[in-house]
């Protein structure tokens, strides 16, 4: 029995464990390098000895998934040390748990026969997820060693992009005729010993391998025995094809709630099959990036990365950054002028500003989601842009007078209160139009309007919103 | 065979057909408001009734997820009209697709028997997702409808927190007694003649119903017959308890690559199960909520609410960010004096503030990510802290610099360059401060990081960014 709880509790138990372990071995390391221990001492070290074979037994003990999580928590060396006590028949397994940014650590310690080793104990959809991080001519070797189904499957399933059915499938498929009665295809079932994981229905093909329907492992145990498989299978099958695209795919296996779908190609053939493990992976690793590219971190960062990877993994975002903060200060330099004479327009600038920021990205965060789940259509785009106006127009009377007062307040200017409210109530309409725009045009380009559209929109209410302020207040004060 | 491109394809084609029969319609209703048509004879309009009746059988051939998807995309009037053109006894189903926004806008349009009468369609733990929903009358009706038993699950269901296991798991669970052999479990199971859902595994209990191992289906459908269920079983159970936070128990899902698991009571027997379709919802329905409230959304906000409902929905992220943008411009007020002397500080000044804000959410973002992961413990914070003050000096020399150069270019002033470059620099080293210790203190107070660092985050880079460029300028240029 595994408590969910206490297995949590237990894997962070074993994580600091396997720490303390790390640290005596740290501790001899530094002895026999500071040469305070003879280095054929350390050798015949029993404690030295003792505490790998611990570390080894424990790793043994652990799901393969498990064994990832610790060499994620662990800094680089410690990671390696331990990646080298590893049975060399679980490396497979483990390798397809880790994140990519430690896969390629790990990968980068190990030569090409251990590389091959591993990669020989995986499935040929397990391969595939491998191969774009093996070195070139480790793959090669690996496609010499398989035979021909397996190699014109890698083949395929590599020549899928990433975010495709084609790269999530796998061949794992057990198929049976439609002319023949359950308890055949139950006898058949018998014969082959081990059904793969996440097996819920059985694939009814015919003898050109096109696809007829499916039958529930469920409808198997419940119908009568004599029943045939074209009268117990269902033929509104959902399927997929290689090419779809993933996230498509995914939001099916969510709304018709599967286990497993067939994957079939134009001639509706069978070729693979999808299964639920796979998709909703699939969903937290999208959901991970979205999350790390909203904040411009353009990939999976390993959490241990040295200071110059991490440097170079963001400084594309922060140089997009600066360039539309120079064109802001630009705008500001346009008005030194009235600055000068009028000092407090300096304080009060970066309030206009940041709260059109702040009221464009929540207009563009539901129009975002109003087209990842289809409410959007060119019939209601103007209504949309209608109401998140009204919405603008709302906020600005209210905050911008709330900032009026504010500023009367500061500096008892009563125009200057008058212009703050304008400028306000202005780049909040300016925020609500471009927060509705600029994510339908991202989305028309074929451009992901979740990612881009932040920086767009705060680069609009930065500038828009000091040249609207500063604008109004030399029109309106100098 | 549902092909799932023509699938989406045939959605869209769907909605905009039902969108061309609720124009007609409309255009007959304003005929008749504008009494250019007399009432009776619309009754008598063969248009309209044909239209209707389209439209009705357009909505009976749709899978509830469809009709739900349907009605999230059109605006009020439109989706109550279509609502009411539903067969009531579909409208639980599709109650239980739609988003909870939308969800609201139908519970408020149907009258207290036609809530009951798409209440008993449900299953218990159907229902323990919709009670929330209901006017209490309602559902104290529902109550004294239910068996003894229903009555019992559906009070336990409503009694666990909103982000447990106890509020996703349902009750279809099919169990066997350990001593028996597999022919004889199979015989009873075909007289149970339907499996529920997601059934990949028979739960195997003792005489008090206490858990004993599970049975997958596959392993009946290939081992021997004459095996007994004891030796068949799967001893190694990942199981849950009711009070179990749901995010843990979607990462056991994934991790252990499980359809259905097994819920128990502390005293191990067995009261439920959580099957893969629930924690998928789960898992979307918590990405979207993350992505909401990052924008400071409070609630899902219906795509066609009013303009008053949006307002309320945002103000409070709005009030936040107004009163740390006020905070922000008293800062600058304690050097109005040097920007009145040296105006380019007004102009450069938001540059140094932003570059900040991005890096220090840059840094966030890692540092979250890292918690939800659990790779964060006390043992590497520090080095943490450590990496991403590297990585704030070395993009803080580096952009700092090019600043710096930037900044000699427009004003020809080194010293005003040399100001920028170190308060860029200093501000960075703040952000990658703040952006370590506040998700850290946040989690250690047990509230979300990823919620509330970002306002925090920028809060500080703003007002500190200020404080450094127009202090280091009034001490070095003035």
């Amino acid at each position: 029995m595994t408590d969910i709880q206490e297995s949590k509790d237990k894997l962070s138990d074993t994580l600091d464990h396997v720490v303390t372990l790390l640290k005596k071995h740290q501790l001899v390391e530094r002895l026999v390098h500071n040469q305070e221990m003879p280095n054929h001492e350390l050798v015949e070290s029993l404690v030295h000895r003792q505490n790998k074979i611990e570390l080894q037994n424990i790793l043994n003990a652990l799901h393969p998934a498990d064994v990832a999580h610790i060499l994620e928590a662990l800094p680089l060396d410690d990671r390696l040390y331990l990646w080298d006590l590893v049975k060399v028949d679980r490396d497979g397994d483990i390798l397809l748990e880790v994140s990519d940014a430690v896969r390629h650590t790990l990968i980068a310690d190990m030569d090409s026969k251990e590389l091959l080793a591993a990669a020989e104990q995986l499935d040929t959809d397990q391969l595939a997820d491998l191969a774009p991080d093996l070195p070139k001519d480790v793959l090669q070797d690996l496609m010499d060693s398989l035979d021909t189904l397996n190699r014109e499957r890698l083949q395929s399933a590599l020549s899928y992009p990433e975010d495709s059915v084609g790269a999530l499938m796998d061949f794992d498929v057990v198929t049976i005729r439609e002319d023949i009665t359950i308890e055949v295809a139950l006898r058949y079932l018998r014969r082959l010993e081990v059904l793969p994981d996440h097996t819920d229905k059985i694939f009814v093909i015919d003898r050109f391998d096109s696809i007829k329907g499916v039958l529930p492992i469920t409808n198997m145990l419940v119908k009568d025995l004599d029943e045939t498989v074209e009268n117990a299978m269902a033929e509104d099958v959902v399927l997929f094809h290689p090419e779809d695209v993933a996230t498509e795919a995914a939001k099916a296996f969510e709304r018709y709630d599967l286990v497993s779908a067939p994957v079939v190609d134009h001639n509706n053939k069978l070729i693979g099959r999808l299964t639920v493990d796979e998709v909703m992976d699939y969903i937290r690793e999208e959901s991970d990036a979205d999350r790390l590219s909203m904040a411009g971190l353009r990939e999976e960062e390993d959490f241990f990365s040295s200071v110059w990877d991490s440097v170079s993994n963001r400084w594309a975002w922060l140089a997009i950054n600066l360039v539309t903060a120079l064109i802001a200060s630009r705008v500001i330099g346009l008005f030194e002028n009235s600055i000068g004479q009028v000092v407090a327009l300096a304080a009060l600038m970066p309030i206009v500003a940041g709260i059109g920021g702040n009221s464009g990205n929540q207009t563009t965060t539901m129009i975002v989601r109003g087209l990842a789940i289809g409410q959007i259509s060119g019939s209601n785009m103007k209504s949309q842009v209608n109401k998140e106006l009204g919405v603008a127009l709302v906020n600005g009377l209210i905050w911008g007078g709330v900032l009026g007062g504010v500023t009367y307040a500061l500096y008892a200017d009563y125009r200057l209160s008058l212009v703050m409210t304008a400028a306000i109530t202005l780049n909040l309409l300016l925020a609500a139009l471009m927060g509705v725009v600029i994510p339908l045009v991202m989305n028309q380009f074929g451009k992901d309007p979740a990612v881009g559209s932040s920086v767009l929109i705060t680069a609009m209410t930065d500038s828009g919103g000091f040249f609207i302020f500063l604008g109004l207040a030399t029109i309106f004060l100098l």
